[in-house]
């Protein structure tokens, strides 16, 4: 049975959860607090090097970190990551956006506001709007497109749902993106979707 | 045949051309250059609406965007990137940790000293020292292992070799990390290999 190190208020350990719930599978969550520390211990460093939450244990002493590798991981020969070369390739444009122009603002603009407490970080003008960039790029590409990859459900959407759904947690305003805001209905009609904060 | 657009001095470019090298796969280069606003034109922003480069014009009007998710697509049933579903999920590991704990602290501290010419830049120094927790992690993992994944050459390879290779010209001092020296020599051993200013 897969075990996984998360914290259940990070967006990125909530993506785990959510995709092995629409696999199915059946799991153990330690949960690990990196807020304090906890990633950082001696310990979880054998686990991870880069003391980061979610990593996976694919069986004793067998680890993964990186949240969208373990999306890839665990999706890999299932609906949720497939179609040929340049489809699978489009779903990993979308991760690679997700963790590159979309995370770093959407996320710690919400960690400023939601755990540090700290509605007069200096920085949180600028991750908002580099975050409101990335949502714009997605409002266009969901102006057309159903999903953002393949025209149907994959981990593309698991990933990107995971921060934008709780952008407003953040401080971000979704009312100007009617497409992302119905796109994230349809994620969250799709079988076996959990929420963040379900047990 | 495959059209790249990219800056050659841009170290996310750089890793398509390497690749193609090494893949044999000729190419056309077309100099895009992203600090004076060509990837933000509306003609550039039809190809890649996030307005980066590299972007990869695969047939004629069918483009893939993001360095990694690139490599991925041009390394897809190639002994650059194979192996079974872990082994190539450790693939993707390094790969996202390549674009969140590794590029954006390396790159852009390269950004500020090369090319907008700012040693003073406020946010340097945390860049900086961002950028030495990477190569800290890069160091422990490349004193057990020859290579990122798999215990040979790939695309992690690829992909992390782009801005290390270069991360003086961003004030990073690697003289305390003889792994990383180690395996900068490995990489450039590799058939095919070309660099980054090579024509």
């Amino acid at each position: 049975m897969y075990r996984v190190y998360g914290m259940a208020e990070s967006g990125n350990c909530y993506k785990v959860k959510l995709l092995l719930s629409q696999l199915g599978l059946s799991f153990e969550w330690i949960e690990t607090d990196s807020t304090n520390g906890e990633t950082r211990t001696p310990e979880f460093l054998q686990r991870n090097p880069n003391g980061k939450v979610p990593t996976l244990e694919i069986s004793p002493g067998v680890f993964l970190p990186e949240s969208n590798a373990i999306l890839c991981f665990l999706a890999d020969d299932t609906p949720f990551w497939r179609g040929d070369r340049l489809e699978r390739a489009q779903v990993l444009q979308w991760l690679f956006f997700e963790q590159y122009s979309h995370e770093p603002y959407i996320a710690v603009a919400r960690y400023f506001l939601l755990f540090a407490k700290q509605p007069q970080h200096p920085e949180l003008a600028e991750k908002q709007r580099r975050g409101y960039l990335a949502l714009s790029v997605m409002e266009q590409h969901l102006s057309r497109e159903p999903f953002f990859a393949g025209g149907r459900y994959s981990i593309a959407d698991t990933s990107l749902y995971a921060y934008t759904h709780v952008a407003h947690e953040g401080g971000f305003d979704l009312a100007p993106y009617p497409a992302i805001r119905g796109w994230l209905e349809r994620v969250r009609a799709e079988p076996g979707h959990v929420g963040m904060r379900d047990r």
